[in-house]
Protein backbone atom coordinates (compact mmCIF):
# COMPACT_ATOMS: atom_id res chain seq x y z
CA UNK A 1 0.00 0.00 0.00
CA UNK A 2 1.81 3.46 -0.84
CA UNK A 3 1.80 6.29 1.36
CA UNK A 4 -0.37 8.81 0.07
CA UNK A 5 0.26 12.25 1.21
CA UNK A 6 -2.98 13.78 1.90
CA UNK A 7 -3.47 17.45 1.37
CA UNK A 8 -6.22 18.64 3.85
CA UNK A 9 -7.70 21.88 1.34
CA UNK A 10 -7.23 20.10 -1.65
CA UNK A 11 -9.24 17.08 -0.13
CA UNK A 12 -11.80 19.75 1.37
CA UNK A 13 -12.13 21.32 -2.22
CA UNK A 14 -13.47 18.05 -3.65
CA UNK A 15 -17.21 18.16 -1.77
CA UNK A 16 -19.62 20.88 -0.87
CA UNK A 17 -22.57 18.91 1.39
CA UNK A 18 -22.43 20.47 4.61
CA UNK A 19 -22.40 17.93 7.94
CA UNK A 20 -21.47 15.00 5.84
CA UNK A 21 -18.14 14.04 6.93
CA UNK A 22 -15.75 12.53 4.32
CA UNK A 23 -13.14 9.44 5.12
CA UNK A 24 -9.60 10.92 3.86
CA UNK A 25 -7.57 8.09 5.87
CA UNK A 26 -7.29 5.48 7.83
CA UNK A 27 -5.27 5.09 10.98
CA UNK A 28 -4.93 1.10 12.51
CA UNK A 29 -8.82 1.17 12.90
CA UNK A 30 -9.75 4.84 12.90
CA UNK A 31 -10.64 7.09 10.10
CA UNK A 32 -9.69 10.40 9.69
CA UNK A 33 -12.67 12.65 8.64
CA UNK A 34 -12.89 15.96 6.99
CA UNK A 35 -16.40 17.91 7.24
CA UNK A 36 -17.71 21.38 6.39
CA UNK A 37 -20.29 22.97 8.88
CA UNK A 38 -22.34 25.46 8.97
CA UNK A 39 -25.64 26.27 11.10
CA UNK A 40 -26.19 23.97 14.33
CA UNK A 41 -26.29 19.95 14.03
CA UNK A 42 -28.34 17.99 16.21
CA UNK A 43 -27.87 16.88 20.24
CA UNK A 44 -26.88 13.56 20.31
CA UNK A 45 -23.52 11.66 21.96
CA UNK A 46 -21.76 8.56 21.41
CA UNK A 47 -21.37 6.04 24.23
CA UNK A 48 -18.62 3.94 23.00
CA UNK A 49 -15.95 6.74 21.79
CA UNK A 50 -14.57 10.10 22.32
CA UNK A 51 -14.79 12.33 19.38
CA UNK A 52 -11.54 14.36 18.14
CA UNK A 53 -12.57 17.73 16.80
CA UNK A 54 -9.68 19.96 15.12
CA UNK A 55 -11.05 23.25 13.24
CA UNK A 56 -8.66 23.95 10.43
CA UNK A 57 -10.57 27.05 8.87
CA UNK A 58 -12.92 29.68 10.90
CA UNK A 59 -14.67 28.72 13.92
CA UNK A 60 -17.26 26.43 15.81
CA UNK A 61 -18.98 26.12 18.84
CA UNK A 62 -19.70 22.54 20.74
CA UNK A 63 -22.65 23.36 22.42
CA UNK A 64 -22.34 20.98 25.76
CA UNK A 65 -25.25 20.66 28.49
CA UNK A 66 -23.68 22.88 30.76
CA UNK A 67 -21.28 24.91 28.81
CA UNK A 68 -20.76 25.89 25.43
CA UNK A 69 -17.02 24.66 23.78
CA UNK A 70 -15.40 27.64 21.39
CA UNK A 71 -12.98 26.45 18.93
CA UNK A 72 -11.26 27.97 16.29
CA UNK A 73 -9.18 27.50 13.53
CA UNK A 74 -5.99 25.45 15.03
CA UNK A 75 -7.93 24.39 17.87
CA UNK A 76 -8.91 20.63 19.01
CA UNK A 77 -10.63 19.04 21.29
CA UNK A 78 -11.81 15.75 22.76
CA UNK A 79 -15.82 15.22 23.62
CA UNK A 80 -15.79 12.18 25.74
CA UNK A 81 -18.16 9.39 24.97
CA UNK A 82 -21.50 9.61 26.58
CA UNK A 83 -21.34 12.93 26.24
CA UNK A 84 -24.22 14.89 24.41
CA UNK A 85 -22.84 17.21 22.69
CA UNK A 86 -24.53 19.73 19.76
CA UNK A 87 -22.27 21.24 16.99
CA UNK A 88 -22.77 24.61 15.56
CA UNK A 89 -21.31 27.36 13.54
CA UNK A 90 -22.54 30.59 12.56
CA UNK A 91 -21.07 30.52 8.95
CA UNK A 92 -18.99 27.94 7.37
CA UNK A 93 -16.14 26.31 8.71
CA UNK A 94 -13.90 23.04 8.16
CA UNK A 95 -12.53 20.70 10.60
CA UNK A 96 -10.87 17.43 11.00
CA UNK A 97 -12.50 14.69 12.88
CA UNK A 98 -10.76 11.37 13.89
CA UNK A 99 -13.28 8.78 15.43
CA UNK A 100 -13.57 4.91 15.51
CA UNK A 101 -14.19 3.29 11.73
CA UNK A 102 -18.34 2.95 12.62
CA UNK A 103 -18.96 5.71 14.43
CA UNK A 104 -22.18 7.44 13.21
CA UNK A 105 -22.47 10.73 12.74
CA UNK A 106 -25.34 11.07 15.22
CA UNK A 107 -24.51 8.91 18.03
CA UNK A 108 -27.21 7.13 19.09
CA UNK A 109 -29.71 9.28 17.10
CA UNK A 110 -31.61 8.06 14.12
CA UNK A 111 -32.23 10.84 11.57
CA UNK A 112 -31.36 11.47 7.65
CA UNK A 113 -28.57 13.38 8.56
CA UNK A 114 -26.35 10.32 9.46
CA UNK A 115 -23.73 9.83 7.18
CA UNK A 116 -23.19 6.31 8.45
CA UNK A 117 -22.32 4.31 5.92
CA UNK A 118 -18.68 7.18 5.41
CA UNK A 119 -17.85 7.95 2.16
CA UNK A 120 -13.91 8.16 1.13
CA UNK A 121 -12.69 11.23 -1.07
CA UNK B 1 -13.32 15.59 33.22
CA UNK B 2 -14.03 19.27 31.63
CA UNK B 3 -13.71 19.92 28.20
CA UNK B 4 -10.28 21.82 27.41
CA UNK B 5 -10.00 23.62 24.41
CA UNK B 6 -6.21 22.91 23.26
CA UNK B 7 -4.71 25.68 20.70
CA UNK B 8 -2.12 24.01 19.21
CA UNK B 9 0.13 27.34 18.53
CA UNK B 10 -0.45 27.97 22.59
CA UNK B 11 0.71 24.34 23.24
CA UNK B 12 3.83 24.26 21.17
CA UNK B 13 5.22 27.74 22.41
CA UNK B 14 5.66 25.26 25.93
CA UNK B 15 8.44 23.71 24.88
CA UNK B 16 11.51 23.82 22.67
CA UNK B 17 12.87 20.12 22.58
CA UNK B 18 12.99 19.05 19.36
CA UNK B 19 12.15 15.48 18.60
CA UNK B 20 10.55 15.33 21.97
CA UNK B 21 6.89 14.64 21.39
CA UNK B 22 4.23 16.31 23.94
CA UNK B 23 1.25 14.87 24.62
CA UNK B 24 -1.97 17.52 24.49
CA UNK B 25 -4.91 15.17 24.11
CA UNK B 26 -6.19 11.69 24.80
CA UNK B 27 -9.41 10.27 22.36
CA UNK B 28 -9.89 6.90 23.64
CA UNK B 29 -6.71 4.69 23.98
CA UNK B 30 -4.68 7.14 22.08
CA UNK B 31 -2.07 10.20 22.29
CA UNK B 32 -2.59 13.63 20.37
CA UNK B 33 1.08 14.85 20.30
CA UNK B 34 3.02 17.80 18.97
CA UNK B 35 6.41 17.79 18.17
CA UNK B 36 8.85 20.53 17.09
CA UNK B 37 11.33 18.64 14.24
CA UNK B 38 14.47 19.81 12.66
CA UNK B 39 17.21 17.61 11.03
CA UNK B 40 17.22 13.89 11.03
CA UNK B 41 15.42 11.63 12.93
CA UNK B 42 16.86 7.88 12.81
CA UNK B 43 15.10 4.67 11.13
CA UNK B 44 12.49 3.01 12.94
CA UNK B 45 8.91 1.23 12.71
CA UNK B 46 6.62 0.36 15.07
CA UNK B 47 5.38 -3.08 14.59
CA UNK B 48 2.05 -3.03 16.13
CA UNK B 49 0.63 0.47 14.96
CA UNK B 50 -0.05 3.34 11.86
CA UNK B 51 1.19 6.43 12.41
CA UNK B 52 -0.28 9.98 11.98
CA UNK B 53 1.63 12.61 10.98
CA UNK B 54 -0.12 15.91 10.29
CA UNK B 55 2.34 19.01 9.58
CA UNK B 56 1.32 22.26 11.16
CA UNK B 57 3.82 24.65 10.41
CA UNK B 58 7.00 24.24 8.13
CA UNK B 59 7.57 21.08 6.25
CA UNK B 60 9.25 18.03 6.32
CA UNK B 61 10.33 14.41 4.84
CA UNK B 62 9.36 11.34 5.44
CA UNK B 63 12.15 8.80 4.05
CA UNK B 64 11.32 5.36 3.50
CA UNK B 65 13.08 2.61 2.16
CA UNK B 66 11.98 3.24 -1.72
CA UNK B 67 10.70 6.75 -1.49
CA UNK B 68 10.57 9.88 -0.19
CA UNK B 69 7.26 11.62 1.12
CA UNK B 70 6.93 15.16 1.18
CA UNK B 71 4.80 17.00 4.16
CA UNK B 72 3.77 20.34 4.14
CA UNK B 73 1.93 22.39 6.20
CA UNK B 74 -1.68 21.12 6.19
CA UNK B 75 -0.83 17.48 4.81
CA UNK B 76 -0.75 14.65 6.73
CA UNK B 77 0.29 10.57 5.94
CA UNK B 78 -0.27 7.75 7.71
CA UNK B 79 2.57 5.39 7.64
CA UNK B 80 1.42 1.71 8.05
CA UNK B 81 2.92 -0.52 10.71
CA UNK B 82 5.97 -2.10 10.28
CA UNK B 83 6.79 0.11 7.76
CA UNK B 84 10.92 1.59 8.36
CA UNK B 85 10.45 5.43 8.28
CA UNK B 86 12.95 8.15 8.96
CA UNK B 87 11.52 11.43 9.66
CA UNK B 88 13.72 15.05 8.41
CA UNK B 89 13.12 18.37 8.42
CA UNK B 90 15.73 20.73 6.66
CA UNK B 91 14.40 23.55 9.12
CA UNK B 92 11.74 23.33 12.11
CA UNK B 93 8.54 22.00 11.84
CA UNK B 94 6.15 21.43 14.10
CA UNK B 95 3.92 18.30 13.49
CA UNK B 96 0.65 16.73 15.43
CA UNK B 97 1.01 13.08 15.67
CA UNK B 98 -1.96 10.48 16.63
CA UNK B 99 -0.67 6.87 17.84
CA UNK B 100 -1.64 4.55 20.39
CA UNK B 101 -1.17 5.60 23.93
CA UNK B 102 2.58 3.74 24.93
CA UNK B 103 3.37 3.94 21.42
CA UNK B 104 7.52 4.63 21.65
CA UNK B 105 8.94 7.09 19.87
CA UNK B 106 11.17 4.89 18.28
CA UNK B 107 9.21 1.82 17.40
CA UNK B 108 11.94 -1.00 18.08
CA UNK B 109 14.79 0.82 18.03
CA UNK B 110 16.53 1.49 22.11
CA UNK B 111 17.82 4.67 21.69
CA UNK B 112 18.62 7.65 23.85
CA UNK B 113 16.17 9.76 21.56
CA UNK B 114 13.22 8.11 22.71
CA UNK B 115 10.68 9.88 24.46
CA UNK B 116 9.14 6.68 25.71
CA UNK B 117 7.05 7.79 28.61
CA UNK B 118 5.49 10.55 27.24
CA UNK B 119 4.82 14.02 28.72
CA UNK B 120 1.63 15.67 28.82
CA UNK B 121 1.91 19.81 28.24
Amino acid sequence: MPVEVINLASKLSQFSEKWSPRIVAQLNDYHVKLAIIEGDFIWHNHPETDELFLVLEGSMVIHLRDEDIQLSSGELCIVPKGVDHKPAADSRCTIMLVEPIHTLNMGSVENERDASEGQWI
